[in-house]
């Protein structure tokens, strides 16, 4: 039993924003290929590293908007993060069985990029996808 | 006579992404409040200072998805511009009249600040508010 694309974009968005990334991944294809600011990521694997770390460093968020139809969703909200205030971000998710196989997440770089060169050690937050 | 609250998106958007940006223009409300990156931007005159530039060094668009409800819209978008090749945004629309009245945009600020330290001078995209 699979809901629309919204209703598997909404599991995930609730279960990562709720600290739970591991219910989180559930909602992952094994094969995901997700385009993100600093590049591709291909796999789960590769995805969980990416996600995992940020979704550490939540402290609160906001759903703005969540449109879908059968197959996609899109998505906008806030963030709250330890290194920066305001961290909105949008994503645009293609889902198949229950699970999202494409992600397209959109934020913005920079003000990471600021409170990792102001703190001098690495961020928790891999924005250069090293 | 006015239809939806995506149909207004979808025209600003059709318009700003094919270079007429007065026309794109035509579809903000005098008091549009817009929360982008670098912070809030209040009234038409601001807006279109912010926005105008970029649609400037915009060279090709693609639209990612498109959403709505009465009141609302969301988009995602990718485009080409002059110093960065790939700049996809999101941008939620409040609409009311006809007219969109609130705008929360989010794109990478990051590869158009690298864009503009390697060319040594000012961007036309003001990516700090400044």
């Amino acid at each position: 039993m699979t809901g629309t694309a919204l209703d598997t974009a909404l599991a995930y968005h609730r279960a990562w924003t709720g600290h739970d990334f591991d219910r989180a991944m559930t909602y992952v294809a094994e094969d995901v290929v997700c385009d993100a600011p600093a590049g591709r990521i291909e796999g789960a694997a590769a995805f969980r590293d990416f996600m995992g770390p940020f979704t550490r460093i939540v402290v609160g968020t906001t759903l703005i908007a969540a449109f879908g139809d059968d197959e996609t969703a899109l998505l906008m909200y806030d963030t709250r993060t330890a290194p920066v205030a305001s961290a909105p971000g949008a994503e645009h998710l293609t889902v198949r069985d229950g699970r999202i196989t494409r992600v397209r997440i959109v934020f913005d770089r920079l003000p990471f990029d600021a409170a990792r060169k102001a703190s001098g050690v690495d961020p928790a937050v891999k924005i250069n996808g090293k």
